[in-house]
């Protein structure tokens, strides 16, 4: 018996975020530890100000996150996130976050990602730390 | 002219909001600087692990943000914002925020929120500063 | 056996840190997941602008962690630390810091500490996140 | 009269900054938003665990922001800061810290900086944003 790739482990899971698919996530590049995702910011995703809500770029960096820590076929949980945000997202922006593993031991990673918007423009820096179980996503 | 109460202010910008109206925020409490809130996590929030996606509980945590620091009138925005997830979610649950003030200056507002569900178990801890423009959000 | 008091963990504990002893840190109060300290910050403890260095409020916030934490008999590191600088700190100052615990699981543990000088002003709000291993620091 | 450099007003900040100095920190490369830094841990620099009190490395990355983000002669203070604690360090150890910018604006600045030990290995990883005053460090 084989181990599952990464791919596989991170299809397997994203099949059933339900979230993730609200937010339109689609995965551009995976590799362990790392990926790069996108989404397109929706009206109905604006906050009070006709801005997107913080919680737009926070989660679809956590869903990052997630797609950089669980394609070792180690089911790993949030710990403890932090988000910078750096200039505001409108309806209709195109989203990219990019996640890079800082640290990984056995029982915790640690990742940065970056999300940008068309043209390059930096609007959050997230950190975010995972707790690594025992479980696995996909049985070898 | 006087000044218009925080109540009007945030009912103005949630009337808008309507990121906050998909999750399904309601204010309980709300005076300046502070706010209690809850929501109840539906079957969409969830992430591919069947707990909800760690994007919920923050940008529950935002939108207290939002409710506790612009009662002042004076638009204020997210700079910095980080949380610990220290209990997992799952649909049907009800979530409860409390929001506290811990620093307030011209420009710079603290605050420090606790996120629990029924039975008042803790499931993350918010810290959120703010940047306080010069724009009102209701005419005095 | 029984099992040794947090406050002979503790002073066993600060009985070998020497960087808390340059830092002057008293303890004032203590119990399992909170307590209490003090210190008088110094004029070599300024940076390049007059007002102390963001690494002595810091250390000393992370010192209160310690002594919040470790009492359980169970050492415990800091993973992750955010910290927020809400008013400039002198030398001369007194500054205290009170920590609370916000959640312990058997690995993990969540604490808030809010770091005040004379006068009661707030100039630091820290938020903690330790590794329980499974290590003593002193014998049963 | 013509602006100062950035290493001009970097020197300046740094001759007065006593507690970088008692850290023994070393600018190694700097420019505009962004440097290179260096120190050599020691013994009374350990915590009660005989490994270096988190104060150490996150006073250091500390610093690591001052240089990198007081160059453009705007005296900038840190509002927040988070730090992720990925290996322990010991006396003896040698650290270097990198400090990138990550986005800045008349007001508010982000940076990344990674702690590393010799060997390359990685003990940390900080973010901090700074508020820009409209104060200078050395006149033009």
């Amino acid at each position: 018996m084989k181990e599952p790739s990464a791919k596989a482990v991170i299809n397997h899971m994203l099949k059933n975020d339900r979230f993730s698919a609200w937010l339109g996530i689609e995965v551009i590049e995976m590799s362990l530890g790392s990926c790069k995702i996108s989404m397109t910011v929706r009206d109905e995703m604006m906050n009070g100000f006709n801005i997107a809500h913080g919680g737009i770029a926070f989660s679809f960096a956590d869903s990052a996150l997630a797609v950089a820590s669980n394609g070792y076929n180690k089911l790993s949980v949030a710990l403890e996130t932090s988000m910078s945000f750096t200039s505001p997202v409108k309806s209709g922006d195109t989203l990219t976050a990019d996640a890079t593993e800082i640290s990984l031991t056995n029982k915790i990673g640690v990742y940065h990602i970056l999300i940008t918007k068309q043209g390059g423009v930096t609007v959050g820096s997230f950190k975010g730390t995972v707790y690594r179980t025992s479980k696995t996503l996909l049985k070898p």
